[in-house]
């Protein structure tokens, strides 16, 4: 069966990208007949990635196309028909089969859109749909949402530490998997890396692909300077030479020859790259060589294990470096591999159709969802500066967005010039109703966002529940304590 | 561009996953007249991950997928033709890309089977083939080959830890994307995990699926009590109750009262889940609960953010766990996201077609690739047991693979009775040659391997070169010293 595991993937349905335990619980809403009952979930996470101050918001497009897509296969009920219980016995019956073969997604998704500025405990996603639905989808959810989200993220930080200056994602050799890659470049690219070295990532989301040669190029030939010639002879209008494949300083002299050479002929050496070494030294040398040969258009592009604190570094040590070429920490993000998003039951119809609001209950007050149908306001001053979020339930009648309770705090009052809902619909009864930005587009935003953020005291920028939502959730969190007996856990 | 990503990937040709410059080096090769010149590459990676004693080999069937599609389509074509340098002007010329739509892939592979525990600098794949597309499958080939090999040695190592208890991977939701979950899975069974709870990576691998029910499922009731009841109503036969929602030992008490009533029916509760909490008091507690009321047979799941330190912990601390659930530190290999495998050229023909060695000079030792045409060998002692692994230069006259000569280190002499070559024929001229044994015989082959070296002390087990390649390779690093003057690299 592995034998043709790329092939069949790409041509898979997605049905089956979710965690059994989805199904197995469908089967139990559709046997206890709860399947259709109503539910609303919130996708959050609990703490920024990279102890930073928000998360870059992203992968809503690539959810989007699961979402259109999202159905079950004759061939994917087949499998599922195959799979038996701990007896022998099929783990679930044919009419159940039958049932997710004719369903037709029917959940109204409200999202926020991708390039937005988050914090914890904000729904990045608020699904309202059939319980059975609802539950179906929560896997391939978190899966696309986690990993963009948090490699949006860690290239906001990284183009942040840059200061201005271009960075290039170098990832895909060490991605974790083909989509790994993928996935990672279009993200890297909205958290405002200005291209890849990716090219299907090129040619399937328009992301400007950039590359010239390896350090294999320079080993295919008996002496470096004949390399760099062969190389500049066949691509003079793309010519950056990666000059430490033996001694990095010869390296620059070889290709400053070369790059006098091109002149000559008409054209400009885009650079050199560095890809070893003390980058600071090594940088500082270069740029003086380049500059009194005359090459002072030519800008120095630097690789090797860096992220946004050896940016940061070799920024505040004054290295001269133009361009930053950033691989396996970003693409990976290597210090947090995992954003840790949720997806959280908020609320459930009962047997009468009546909304009954549900938190999950935690020892760990970081661990307690909200509940409600929540909406996330901005607020927003007369300069249209952020200065706060309240997340609201849009069930209440609310006593006004500029409310923001935060817990185990004082009340905040917010006077607010204008204010901005961050989710906005993107299905309505199984029905796409978002008109999808391209990916420029979200870029734009994003480099708007960090923009204004930049700006603001984040560890003090007032984030909570608005006053009505905090009081049911207390009063929530009192009943549960009073069901289970005010026990706490304990073993003993 | 952006909108429908996935069903694009899906049905996309491969030809274009890779990295820019394979492209422009491809071309410069072409300008050159040099794309037919035959090269040899390896790749391996230079430090066991994890700051193990080895890696678990994985990934070759994926990358065999891979090499089996690998060309350039119409489109792929059309999108490089679309692409401009820094004039403006195309990157390439037309003709060029022709050469590429017509190659036809006619390289020799040869690899080390999945499932082989293997150690730094060996070849895990070695290329022979023209230069141009030698070059062209470097990315892909990494891409595959550094995530599962650096998930199957994860998933080896919790195995391990684990200590003949069974494993499952839970990573989906949290995996680096939808490929990353889907290999991941495949990885973590070859590594020895007896399931995933990815559906999809069932369906495509035959991969063993698991899972019951989630947190959500208890909170859509009004009772902790009534929703266990109407699971193992739906699922008598695949009944493991999570009863951390509210308070652990209630939920105990209530899976106890439910797992009674299956009996009373004929069926066997599986067990309970434990996602929260001290795992150690928690399922001490659980067990006895369980044994005291008869249901010896019923088995305790435990997870919630575990890896090898954690289980290791557990199990010395005697916790009654039966199986581990393991998730996003197995998936995503969070305390090393990335293998760090390079591809290395060690040979290409000179324009007489004459062979030469290449190695990659570095000032770090670990750094400096080794020439020839690699193969592994293995000695083994009478017992059946590894006793050294040696790497040759196929085109030499071997001196006998008993010789080990290790790098900075004295010359140890193996008495070998038996050896074994790791690296195996898998394509050659373009043709597979290789029979791909199904996922089942993979993990038995890693599970034995691990048994295996279990038995050994690993670090001490003696890996080099064979001595005539360690002088060649001596007499290359002084020719490259002397060529670049003896120079270090220095920028002042």
């Amino acid at each position: 069966m592995q034998t043709s595991h790329l092939s069949k993937l790409y041509r898979s349905s997605l049905g089956l990208l979710t965690d059994l335990y989805q199904l197995t619980m469908a089967y139990g809403y559709w046997k206890a007949n709860m399947q259709e009952r109503e539910a609303v979930f919130h996708l959050f996470y609990r703490k920024n990635p990279f102890q930073g101050d928000y998360a870059m918001n992203a992968g809503l497009a690539l959810a989007i196309d699961y979402l259109k897509e999202f159905a079950f296969s004759p061939a994917d009920l087949a499998y599922l028909s195959s799979l038996n219980g701990s007896n022998g016995e099929p783990l679930f019956e044919e009419e159940f089969l039958s049932y997710l073969g004719d369903m037709s997604f029917s959940c109204d998704i409200d999202a926020v859109p991708e390039g937005t500025i988050v914090f914890p405990h904000q729904p990045l996603v608020r699904v309202k749909g059939p319980i059975i639905q609802a539950q179906l989808i929560e896997t391939a959810l978190l899966n696309i949402l986690n990993f963009s989200t948090l490699i949006a993220t860690k290239a906001a930080r990284i183009v942040q530490a840059a200061e201005g200056d271009s960075v290039l994602e170098f990832g895909l050799r060490r991605a974790q998997g083909i989509d790994g890659g993928l996935t990672a470049s279009r993200s890297a690219f909205i958290g405002g890396c200005i291209g890849t070295s990716n090219v299907l990532a090129g040619q399937l989301f328009g992301i400007p692909v950039k590359g010239t040669h390896a350090h294999s190029w320079v080993m295919g030939f008996e002496d470096e300077l004949d390399a760099f010639e062969t190389y500049a002879k066949a691509m003079p209008h793309n010519c950056i030479l990666l000059v430490d494949t033996y001694d990095t300083v010869e390296g620059v002299h070889k290709a400053i020859e070369v790059g006098l050479a091109l002149k000559n002929r008409g054209y400009e050496m885009i650079g050199i790259r560095l890809d070893s070494g003390d980058l600071k030294a090594l940088s500082i040398a270069s740029r003086r060589l380049l500059d009194e040969a005359g090459l002072t258009q030519a800008k120095i592009v630097a690789s090797n294990d860096l992220d946004e604190y050896k940016i940061a570094a070799l920024k505040r040590a004054g290295a001269p470096i133009d361009i930053w070429g950033v691989g396996t920490r970003l693409v990976t993000a290597s210090d947090q591999s995992a954003l840790g998003g949720v997806y959280k039951l908020a609320a459930i119809q009962d047997e009468e159709g009546k909304w009954q609001y549900k938190i999950k209950q935690s020892e760990d007050a970081i661990k307690v969802s909200n509940p409600g149908l929540l909406q996330v306001v901005r607020a927003i001053d007369e300069d249209g500066f952020p200065i706060g979020d309240c997340m609201i339930d849009e069930w209440l009648e609310n006593s006004g967005s500029e409310m923001i309770s935060l817990s185990n705090q004082e009340e905040i009052i917010l006077t607010t010039h204008n204010s901005q809902k961050l989710l906005v619909p993107i299905f309505r009864n199984g029905n796409l109703v978002y008109n999808l930005p391209t990916l420029d587009a979200i870029r734009t935003h994003s480099l708007a966002q960090q923009s204004l953020f930049a700006m603001i005291d984040l560890p003090k920028y007032p984030q909570g529940l608005e006053l009505n939502l905090y009081q049911i959730k207390r009063q929530l969190l009192k009943d549960i304590n009073l069901r289970t007996n005010g026990m706490v856990s304990s073993p003993n």
